[in-house]
């Protein structure tokens, strides 16, 4: 195989990518119009039969609990490259929400965390709340990291972590991709300002666009 | 009139006591159980009779626009008591939303305000909608007190206002009044914390109990 055929995707690539549009998609129609909405709601968004629909989804419920899953996994994502760029505990975590939020409120429309809630059961809902305890694990202690290191106030790192995912999950609230504020704006704005509330040695100005 | 019995509620004010004590709990069975319950749940919790309910709600829609009225009143005098007793814009907002905060997740047990936002139509979704607007209104403009006076960095206000707004929204997703936290610890802690992200003169220590 030649090194441009490799670099083709393949059959089960192809399928993957549709499926992940047919997701994201999803996402923003079940955010926008409720969790009450259906397949055909998603489906007459998507311009796509929903006969189409289910050669990828089995159930409106397997299509929520696929949304999730992948909410969680942008939520993994930008986690490991905040810890991968941040130098400490407070910008791992700034750089990684930040990513988060830009990923949520960009690619998916607004997030669907908050929405879809009660709309999933049994093995689902188990699941979705195991990645959830994880990633909140996770985020605390990256705060504990930046106690030791120095760069994050002592402070408790539960409160610290309920504020930030407020803040975040409350952009569902107010924010419209339509607005005057692109989606790398209000990341940067909004988690510059709820990282400070921490920060050991927090800035006397603050330098996101929205806020000069 | 002698002032004894001056001090004792007259008959319309027991009523309305009792009127607000429906309300209250009614806000807490919405909450805890969803904007689906219905007025035989709010009856039972309470301990009386449908019949008895109706007299002083006409339909679970009123009931439900009661409470909403209920929070944003909560919620001005809150803002009130912060405005008498802060001396900075800073300050103003600080005491007002923990004194907010402290309000719902003590005696309403839970904040009622997501939950039941899709529940009210008509005349009633539009006159709450004005009382939010009005309070983030009241809001953003201490906001811009606290930059003239200086005890606020320079900040978008409306990205202030909705970090602070959803750091408390979000308390009702993960606050127990069973839990080991009491509404006056999570309030100060919570309220500290989320202030401090735009406050000019950052305390280089936190002082609220969750924190030490």
């Amino acid at each position: 195989m030649s090194r441009w055929a490799s670099a083709l995707p393949n059959r089960e690539e192809l399928a993957e990518a549709k499926r992940k549009a047919i997701i994201r998609e999803a996402a923003r129609v079940f955010s926008r119009r409720g969790h009450g909405s259906s397949l055909d709601d998603v489906a007459e968004r998507l311009g796509v039969s929903k006969a189409a629909l289910y050669r990828y989804v089995d159930s409106k419920q397997d299509l929520l609990y696929a949304c999730h899953l992948e909410a969680m996994e942008i939520a993994r994502e930008s986690m490991d490259r905040g810890e991968a760029k941040g130098r400490t505990g407070l910008e791992k975590i700034r750089i990684g929400m930040a990513d988060y939020l830009r990923e949520m409120i960009g690619a998916m429309g607004v997030p669907v965390l908050i929405l879809e809630e009660n709309a999933l059961t049994g093995k689902q809902a188990s699941d979705i709340m195991r990645l959830r305890d994880d990633f909140e694990t996770r985020m605390r202690h990256l705060v504990e990291e930046g106690i030791t290191d120095g760069s994050i106030v002592p402070v408790n790192p539960k409160i610290a972590i309920f504020m930030l995912l407020g803040a975040v999950h409350w952009v569902t609230k107010w924010y419209s991709p339509e607005g005057a504020w692109s989606a790398d704006e209000v990341a940067d704005a909004l988690m510059e300002l709820a990282t400070r509330g921490f920060a050991a040695e927090p800035a006397a100005k603050l330098g996101a666009t929205l806020h000069r």
